[in-house]
């Protein structure tokens, strides 16, 4: 596995269950799988050689994040490395240019968007569709970051150096919610969802996820589908995480994420196979586990790094004591903002283990006040 | 913790949850906890300097089994060393023949015994309770070693260096069942039991895992009272494992092991909280996490490994097709007889559940056909 962050460090331990040999590309001997114990290699994932090393002997070569240019991974599919996702689907979580192209000749919907290289089409696009625009880097972007609001480019223009790799405009959308379907294919074309989560961002980051979203059924069958089909019809295989904006009552497809994804973690506790095993499952074309939840309702929220910079893990004991909290903590050096960990509780419904989950994660970030909505 | 076998290897993977630094003491780099990546010390387990070293800098030390000598944790006691359990409690799981004679001065329910040094001591037990008899060594047995049937003493006398050190000898009893309560007790003085497991022997070493139990709600409540009851009384803390035996339909108990145990196992998948997660909390005096089951029956198979020296790990991608079945590989060397693993499954009752748990195990073993007794 290429990464050695949280998802490495998640899936190491679903690794360590099954009895399979995972062994990760790290750049730090200070990233959390590495802390975790995962056995490594340290090297930078956009160097061949590297990425030639750790796939040495190993069945497949995976991923925990989108850094790995595409091109590196053909030249490996051409060395005959068996590379899971292959570089052609990879590419839909690397690029989001490319991912809306594809999708959208693939007859997916869509939000309205363009790609632009500068400030006239800017403009244009804000006339065409409304101020504000919603302006994102079509690469290298994650939790909020390389996604700017622009309110009128006349008055105030995105920067030129933001314009020059190209910008991935849309309108400012009124979003109902925005869900998260994680699905699995295996590499011998088995396909199975896991069951759709809500996701609630506070300051452009994903905080909680709620399963099963509280969305009528017909609309959660409808993102199900719609995950599945997408994940067949690129030629996907592994964990792919589908993320969908709720639009007058109807769906878009936001973003592809081709690895185990936030919006999954809750599949740890509450569901029969975690998102982490079942990645190892597809891409080593192992039979699909279960995706039914373990309980009626399974409620995620992400532990952030506060902002007076303190380590959520001084004051674990306490947060251990909050019933039905199961803590994960990634190992990771405490910075404000920054995502350290996460709780997961089971419940009869969505608002007691909110509840719950909340208190947990307000006892690791220190207790301090935060807005918290009502979903 | 001292020792790096699979319970060390599944008290990491605990760990890793909890972003807890656990530090293991190996005497081997190929046991099943290095492997898991923990981070170890290799050293033995009855050198004090070696248990110095394991402890620096450490917040408590514990324990995956019971070879450390008493005198030794006592004298890491005195020098001030952190130990849970204390050498004391731990006594209780490491001599059989002292556990009972403490047990007995509380009070507790236990068969028929007498430590005995010579023939003549075993001929007249015999005559007393009848042929058979069953003998153990007091201490350092484990799965079925250190336990002998004894006939008839007159014409096939136990060999002098088994009575050497001490035998302890009970009649032969009639065993409706055998049962397991998994109790933990925080050094905070907290105690929660996790449910009455039924566990099944077979070549005198356990193979099922059936939770709960399959015995009246009167006798498991009974089982799960003794087994806190023991626990309060000897004063022990962290994981403690009370084995007891149904005889004329009232509990006898067997033994205790004051650490994670076989018997719990199903508690990974099985309970809001798993064993291994719970000592943790307990030996750091954490609240100590909920034990409500999360399905209605859950059943633990063992894999052992089978005759013809087969490794399961080249069968992992077969049993993975077995629906519902959570595969647990240890990672060790694959052995006759050996545990090298366990499969969980969790269900809507026993039978269904220990139907596909006995499906992967006998993929796991290569498909050798079993003698399944029906409970």
């Amino acid at each position: 596995m290429v990464g050695a962050g949280q998802l490495a460090r998640m899936t190491h331990r679903a690794a360590i269950d099954l009895g399979v040999e995972l062994r990760v590309l790290a750049t730090d001997p200070d990233e959390a799988a590495v802390h975790a114990g995962a056995d490594h290699l340290i090297g930078t994932p956009d160097e061949i050689t590297d990425l030639r090393r750790l796939a040495e002997g190993a069945e497949v070569l995976t991923f925990d994040h989108e850094h790995v240019p595409s091109e590196i991974i053909e030249q490996l599919e051409n060395e005959g490395v068996t590379v899971v996702p292959s570089a052609r689907s990879k590419r839909l979580a690397q690029d989001k240019s490319y991912a809306r192209e594809r999708l959208g000749e693939l007859g997916f919907p869509l939000p309205p968007f363009r790609l632009v290289h500068s400030s006239e089409e800017v403009a244009d696009f804000g006339d065409e569709y409304g101020w504000p625009v919603v302006a994102k880097a079509p690469t290298g972007g994650y939790d909020g970051k390389g996604v700017w609001m622009v309110d009128d480019e006349r008055a105030e223009p995105v920067p030129a150096e933001r314009l020059a790799a190209g910008l991935l405009l849309e309108p400012k959308l009124e979003l109902q919610r925005e869900l998260a379907v994680v699905v699995a294919r295996s590499t011998t074309g088995e396909t199975r969802a896991f069951p759709v989560a809500e996701t609630v961002q506070r300051e452009a980051m994903c905080r909680e996820i709620l399963v099963p979203a509280p969305i009528p059924e017909a609309l959660r069958q409808r993102a199900e589908e719609l995950a599945i089909s997408i994940v067949e019809a690129t030629d996907s295989h592994g964990v792919v995480a589908v993320e969908m904006f709720v639009v007058d009552g109807d769906l878009l497809i936001n973003e592809l994420a081709l690895r185990p994804h936030n919006s999954g973690h809750f599949t740890i506790e509450g569901t029969e196979t975690s998102q982490f095993e079942q990645h190892l499952r597809a891409v080593l074309g192992w039979p699909l586990g279960s995706t039914e939840l373990t309980a009626p309702a399974v409620v995620t929220v992400n532990v952030v790094g506060p902002s007076d910079g303190s380590d959520p893990r001084s004051r674990l004991a306490e947060a251990a004591g909050v019933p039905g909290a199961h803590l994960h903590i990634y190992g990771k050096e405490a910075r404000p903002g920054r995502k350290l960990g996460h709780v997961t509780v089971r419940g009869p419904d969505l608002d007691s283990a909110r509840d719950s989950a909340l208190a947990a994660v307000m006892i690791l970030e220190g207790n301090r006040s935060e807005e918290v909505e009502d979903v």
